[in-house]
């Protein structure tokens, strides 16, 4: 089968009426719909709506706070912490942005550590819309209750894959840097389990300590772990990256494994700068567009595409979905109808069917 | 030959004697003399008083500017834009942390980006110092005259390694990573082409786009380059870091490639953090601690000693210079040497010779 396109407004209104009938504050269901589907519009539909038939047992258990507020733990002004006791990471997450932003416009840049968020889904939907704003924007998570990655040398998982974005204004469609500390992330390691294959290249370590392609390991006793950034080859790189991240979401907002929390959370670290405050946004858009362009001009490997620059295919991706509606895989969809049949909410026909 | 150890004053007069004989400000010569020696003690001797050699030929020509000021380009109390004019990069960076220390107490945090600096020697000796008062510091540097590695999927060589640090207070010592965007450094190719010697993993990238172990394609018509972090197998996370230091050190800085400058300088950005203005002090330490002490505990690979945190090794390299002298290797001794031969400065002797 191929993958499906549907009107935006039909799947944020599924979306929206799943998250109300599970119980979610309908405001805050708005917010996360509609962040939910500006990420598959983006072309990151692991992180889109496919997210909410993981958020509807999370709100029914009330591992996902359905209403209430975030506690302001510091308002320094330039830098922040907020307790989010477990509230929809992108109800959260948009807030704090727009702090975040307003500050960064009045200080020149402003910080955010947030601590006891629910799950806050893909960096870029995020970073993107500072980006789209003039801003710098980059944000960094951890889950203080997740073990999947080594410390480099080590066998036992203890750090999460750590992922970081970065999102800033370019010439044209911004830049979205969005990635993580480990070689590879969690949803493919379960993608991988769920169709019984295997990586191509020795991504992960079992507790042996030995490298290889099987994502199973990590279901092994004792458990294997993803390989940082690196692999066995460099994956020191990986391992300081993924300290720095834990240092950022855990130790600056003063929560983390030293409570050794078992939900399902996500620490953050948000920052936004602007670029005015700093050298200017023209010079700033005069150097990223002279760096994106010398990128984009290097002469592939021979048999390659032409190199891109992070950002310009989710700017393909969103200027499509505008055009052919919004992609899903086809096994997004399964899951998202079994949802829907599960609360009784009736599922909108594709695009063109 | 065995490496040499000397009294770290016996070191300091000599680096600022030569640095002042080839006529730099001698308060400057003060300053980058003793972070000079400050980096030996730290273990990092290929940025210690090894550089001095390579400046003194860059003050008489007059590309190191001797004496002078940098210029204010903003002043937006939190963030901060220096041109630095070329003065030396320990000189400017000692002002440039100084400063973000006491603006970082006041406002939570602060953050300067320096254009136009000379080469600022090693990151980690800076974010010691920061995260000795109990600061978090991170420091990103490029340098837009150079060009080492190509974009991920690209063949020609565009971006400086570009390496980052970020210190904090740990547990007894700070937490010292020092790391940088490519899998190996400019200095660690020379090396080995003096040597006449190959890596021991494909690191670099000849013109053909095929990984090859042989430094020497970097001096080949057309120019190889070295990889990114992640290699031929997932090096887009190297070339997501890289870009991401073009932008904050250049970018924002308001100066970098569009302006082609062909000195050898750097573009620095450098970020101070009180954690006293997120979550505190004490729970920041209490989660560093934990995370450390599980990172030393984690059961290592067979065969592997223990794991390390980053800065464990350099604290033990600082509290052995303190009883036994400051180490050198031969080879950094005998161009020192050549340099003193040069200038006429007489050599200290070693340390219990």
């Amino acid at each position: 089968m191929t993958d499906l396109r549907f009107a935006r407004d039909d799947l944020k209104t599924l979306a929206q009426t799943l998250l109300t009938r599970a119980g979610l504050d309908p405001e805050m269901a708005e917010v996360v719909a509609e962040l939910l589907i500006r990420t598959d519009e983006l072309g990151v539909t692991t992180h889109g709506i496919s997210m909410v038939p993981y958020y509807l047992p999370e709100l029914k258990s009330g591992n996902m706070t359905a209403s209430g507020e975030h506690e302001v733990v510091r308002d320094n002004k330039v830098t922040m912490v907020w307790d989010g006791n477990y509230l929809p990471g992108h109800w959260l997450m948009s807030q704090a942005l727009d702090l975040c932003i307003e500050r960064a416009g009045t200080f020149g840049m402003a910080a955010l550590a947030l601590r006891r968020s629910h799950h806050i889904g893909c960096l870029s939907t995020f970073t993107s819309m500072a980006a789209d704003r003039g801003f710098v924007c980059y944000i960094a998570t951890s889950d203080p209750s997740g073990k999947w990655v080594a410390p480099f040398g080590g066998t036992e998982p203890l750090f999460t894959p750590n992922p970081w974005a970065v999102g800033y204004p370019g010439d044209g469609h911004p830049v979205l840097i969005d990635t993580c500390s480990s070689i590879t992330t969690v949803s493919k390691v379960r993608e991988h389990i769920n169709k019984g294959t295997q990586f191509d290249h020795p991504w992960m370590l079992d507790a042996n300590g030995e490298a290889t392609t099987d994502p199973a390991v990590v279901n092994a006793t004792p458990k294997g772990s993803i390989l940082p950034v690196g692999g066995m080859d460099h994956g020191h790189k990986g391992y300081a990256t993924g300290l720095m991240i834990e240092m950022m979401t855990q130790a600056l907002a003063g929560h983390g494994r030293a409570e050794a929390p078992t939900r399902w959370g996500g620490n953050v670290f948000v920052q936004v700068f602007d670029p005015e405050a700093f050298g200017g946004s023209a010079p700033f858009l005069r150097e990223v567009g002279a760096l994106n362009d010398a990128c984009r001009k290097n002469r592939p490997i021979p048999g390659l595409p032409s190199v891109r620059v992070p950002g310009d295919r989710a700017h393909e991706n969103v200027t499509r979905s505008q055009t052919e509606g919004v992609r899903l895989p086809d096994e997004v969809w399964t899951r998202v109808a079994a949802s829907a049949a599960e609360f009784d909410v009736s599922l909108p026909g594709p695009v063109g069917a």
